[in-house]
């Protein structure tokens, strides 16, 4: 199945078998504090560093999120968006809790970006599917309701399925949602990553959509993050994950390496290119 | 199922659920020039110090394999046994095509050591195996016939089940047999990786033995090896990998987070113990 996403003038399009799509996640407060100040302050200056450095790490997608306390979304992520776009031509995931914010961001975001998110409960799937439809994007659902994340991967499983078929059933169809079966950090639980591989590769074989994950969350609180999560990485493309949502400069190594191992780079083509990125990008 | 090795002390057990079990597979001269000379000259020096560095790297097991134009394996493959096990305590895996040199270095190796290896050829199954019965030991079988090393996975599950069922008819029990799906370059074919990883998966669910690979074949003529290798690992020890035959310095860590993700680190004590003994040879 295939997500089509776009900027202005530049098309991504996610699974079908093709190298993972790497969404940027840099461009979000949260941990931020830097971030976060410059957000107060309406100074977008870090949002636009960071996606230029994010593009050039080998971002596909840049994420954007400007949540944080004493920031009114609504009127700075549109701003966000104007100027990540401003600097970069890469397609955007427009990240926000509130339903205005994602509104006041759809009206002024060029091309086809994605909507980040829908959850499970009433409240979200009621707001966030209809401005969806309006617009006629994708949208990433999250696997978590009224009760919170699920321990189990097969309630995971059952909200996907909610998510997907009340899309369906306000015409929104079933490639444009990419499900998020939620990565969460194994330093609480050991066998939190075994679940969510679990919830994967159920929803990839019940459903077929594409997914996504912020993977970075595998490793919080542990030593040797960009390894970890490079390997959780690994083993969740594996399982169906198709664009996950990363710090693009820790982890491009090893989504490529997966993406060689797993058949989906010709030539070694993309492996041999982060390679040599990354060598350019060490020397400076 | 498990699989029990040993030096003249200490036992490992390989398999049931367990971390992944670390085989060194540095003292082996193919590819190592200074090791090659050594060996011609009769000298174990360099045999000793590969030995001592790749059980303070965290190797669980050492493979032992002197072959090389010039040496005498009759004469240098109980030599070297004799003298890894005088430097370290952990149990060998001796390892030569040659029948003579294998019995030769089982005739004075302590514990319980693996056999490496058998191969589904009639003159290999016929010799090897009435040896392994002999000495009552595990012993590796590799998934390659007199046709070569198939290409398709089925027919090297094949093979795996052949060697499983000569090893079975001559008494040596189905825990005692370690499979080797054959892990070859994605350098020369991408489609490499994706084979052996069906293969592993498939011996795993029909045999459900213990298996071992050279893993650092995936990544022979690339660049970037050691995350190439450590994303290879990561998803072979998903489909079944028990055992590698590595560069443990290399790969060790890619291995503990691998273990970890796939919640067989309670506490993740040894993903963090491999980081810090990481970093405290990384500052000398």
């Amino acid at each position: 199945m295939e997500t089509r996403v776009a900027s202005a003038t530049k098309e991504v399009i996610i699974g079908g078998g093709r190298p993972t799509v790497l969404i940027g996640e840099r461009i979000n407060p949260t941990g931020k504090k830097r971030l976060a100040e410059a957000l107060r302050a309406g100074d977008l200056s870090v949002v636009r560093e960071e996606a230029v450095a994010q593009v050039a790490a080998g971002a596909d997608v840049l994420d954007v999120n400007v949540g944080a306390t004493g920031v009114d979304e609504i009127e700075m992520l549109p701003r966000a968006v104007e100027a990540v776009a401003e600097v970069v031509d890469v397609p955007l995931c427009i990240d926000s809790r509130k339903v205005k914010a994602l509104a006041a961001a759809l009206a002024v975001c060029p091309g086809r970006p994605i909507v980040n998110s829908v959850t499970g409960e009433e409240s979200s799937l009621n707001e966030v599917l209809p401005l969806v439809k309006q617009y006629n994007l994708p949208v990433v659902g999250l696997t978590l309701d009224e009760k919170g994340i699920p321990a189990e991967a097969a309630a995971r499983v059952e909200i996907a399925r909610r998510i997907v078929e009340r899309a369906e059933a306000l015409g929104i169809p079933r490639e444009d949602v990419i499900i998020d079966c939620l990565t969460l950090s194994l330093g609480a639980n050991v066998q939190a990553g075994l679940a969510t591989l679990e919830a994967t590769r159920r929803v990839r074989d019940e459903f077929g959509v594409n997914q996504t994950q912020g993977c970075s969350n595998i490793s919080h609180g542990l030593p040797n993050r960009p390894i970890l999560t490079g390997t959780y990485l690994a083993l969740a493309i594996e399982a169906g994950l198709t664009c996950p949502t990363v710090d693009v400069a820790q982890v491009r190594s090893a989504v490529r390496s997966a993406d060689l191992v797993l058949g989906r780079d010709n030539y070694a083509m993309r492996f041999i290119a982060a390679f040599r990125e990354a060598q350019k990008a060490a020397e400076g």
